[in-house]
């Protein structure tokens, strides 16, 4: 695949090439997926046989709107995860000048280069005359910093003014929801949410877009009828609508992040960033601790553009744990 | 969703809108769907929890190219389902002028139509000058119609003299390869390859397109790096590779194509034509045969452009083959 000079969290196939002798089975905190996923509800041999009615369709979207808090399920474009929403929006446009508040997810500026058009990475959200297309994630992965939806509405109003968007990115919004734009939608701003991220069940592939028309007619177009699996459907229906395993989560995740950062913080120059699902750490000795975690079994995200950043998914059991106390023992 | 008004196999929703006393469960004979699935085989927590890896995707497409007879992997884009492939080829191309060989699946046409295209429905392929786009579903449903190998070829030269495209629908080649375009596949041409038909798992979305640079770095760019789930690359890589699988489901469903052809026969105006997954019956009395079906609680597949046609998929158990001769008997 052409994306792979991208790095990203999961692989641990790479993780074995850079440390052959580390112990298995590794322990994967490259990436921000809640490591205790959403039990798979009973998925009837059905789903995998017949394609995806249209009422599931709909339901499995309107289960989606009420999730985020959306005024109309119309606004809303079920998919094969976020991924290919980000990888097809840039084929929706004639050609742009897009701008990336930065650092951030490579896939957004990658794929909008990759289309074609004119993509500048930003520090800052102040000087976006000339901009077409802004793209922000938020809250932003690796660093957590966190757009106020005030921000996002004046943005997206000097957008509009020429025809431009507001791409708005909330992967990691489901237990920080507090900026989200969804419920005061404008009419050229598209949301992101990703379903696998927060209920741990990234294999599934499922992400929404929220988006007026005509945005939302064009993604619905380029995807087709039956791009949401029956497995999906049926999980992402049922999980969505679950407030109570959402609100243990976010309180089981938060306590983690918190027994994490004290973790961390010995190594650690400046205070832990990031959201509930992944901390991102900042050191002159982020390589080093690299290296040792490595020859551990234990795989967190580097970072191209610095190596003083190390970002940490949570573990998932308490034996994850030990061995990641353990590893940082022998670092420290 | 806006593609409601094609009409197509699989809702039975609208069956029972349309005969609300019929008996249930419903009989859907609607699709194209070989009703004796491909066994899932057990599907491990991991593939729904993590993001399916590089090396995973790799592997199917692998799977892919050895099962379809492509000579270089680096062809084969694999996708959840053919259809979210023919949804974004007509984003890949500036605004051309397109001819699709009908009549036919309606989604080709519909989606170079949403795209901005001109599209153009042709009933034979004698006069193409000025078409940039051919769209050729081969075997082509609903009639089974096979254009040869060498008449591909040469539309496909044809079409490159104007930087022209070929693509060619092989959704029911699985089990009639003989013309498939695949093992000389010019480079102009994309050939779709839908996995859910053939091995009955048409809710898993697992489809792929097969063209050579650069169309399927476009394809690949568009959809991203995670497009295909955890559960449906499993199933794939095992079921692609397993011949033998495919020789007896080819030989059984062989079997139950003449079953039903025998059954209807006395109905029909014409020889019954179709694949060895679906069978189209032409009759006056269609609309008729539609509605005594219908109130059997049996449910086939009409078409807009022809009351006389109804294609019928076939029953997947002896007691579906009872009620489809119980209502076929009451309607003679």
């Amino acid at each position: 695949m052409s994306e792979a000079r991208i790095w990203h969290g999961g692989d641990l196939d790479e993780a074995r090439r850079l440390f052959p002798r580390a112990p298995e089975p590794w322990i994967d905190l490259s990436t921000g997926i809640n490591p205790i996923a959403y039990p798979v509800p009973p998925l009837p041999a059905s789903l995998f046989e017949r394609l995806p009615l249209p009422a599931e369709h709909r339901d499995l979207e309107a289960a989606a709107a009420e999730a985020y808090g959306a005024t109309d399920p119309a606004m809303v474009v079920a998919a094969p995860g976020t991924q290919v929403l980000i990888s097809l929006l840039p084929h929706l446009r004639p050609r742009s000048r897009v701008a990336v508040l930065g650092p951030t997810y490579a896939e957004h500026a990658h794929s909008w280069r990759k289309a074609g058009h004119d993509v500048a990475d930003v520090a800052t959200v102040d000087r976006l005359d000339g901009t077409d297309v802004l793209v922000v994630v938020n809250p932003n992965n690796p660093d957590g910093r966190l757009l106020k939806r005030e921000t996002l509405l004046r943005l997206a109003e000097d957008l509009r003014s020429r025809g431009g968007w507001l791409v708005v990115d909330e992967a990691f919004a489901d237990f920080e929801p507090g900026e989200s734009l969804v419920p005061v939608l404008p009419s050229n701003a598209v949301v992101l949410r990703s379903f696998g991220k927060t209920y741990g069940l990234a294999g599934l592939r499922t992400g929404f877009a929220l988006a007026p028309e005509p945005v939302a007619t064009r993604l619905r177009s380029a995807l087709g009828p039956w791009a949401v699996s029956g497995p999906a459907m049926e999980t992402g229906r049922k999980a969505l609508r679950d407030r109570e395993w959402l609100e243990a989560a976010r309180s089981a995740r938060a306590a983690d992040a918190s027994r994490l950062d004290d973790l961390l913080r010995s190594v650690a120059d400046a205070p832990l960033r990031g959201t509930i699902l992944y901390r991102l750490l900042e050191s002159p000795r982020a390589p080093e601790l690299f290296q040792v975690l490595g020859e551990h079994g234990i795989w967190v995200r580097r970072f191209q553009y610095s190596p003083r950043l190390l970002r940490f998914g949570l573990p998932g059991t308490e034996m994850e744990w030990q061995r990641l106390e353990t590893a940082l023992a022998r670092f420290f």
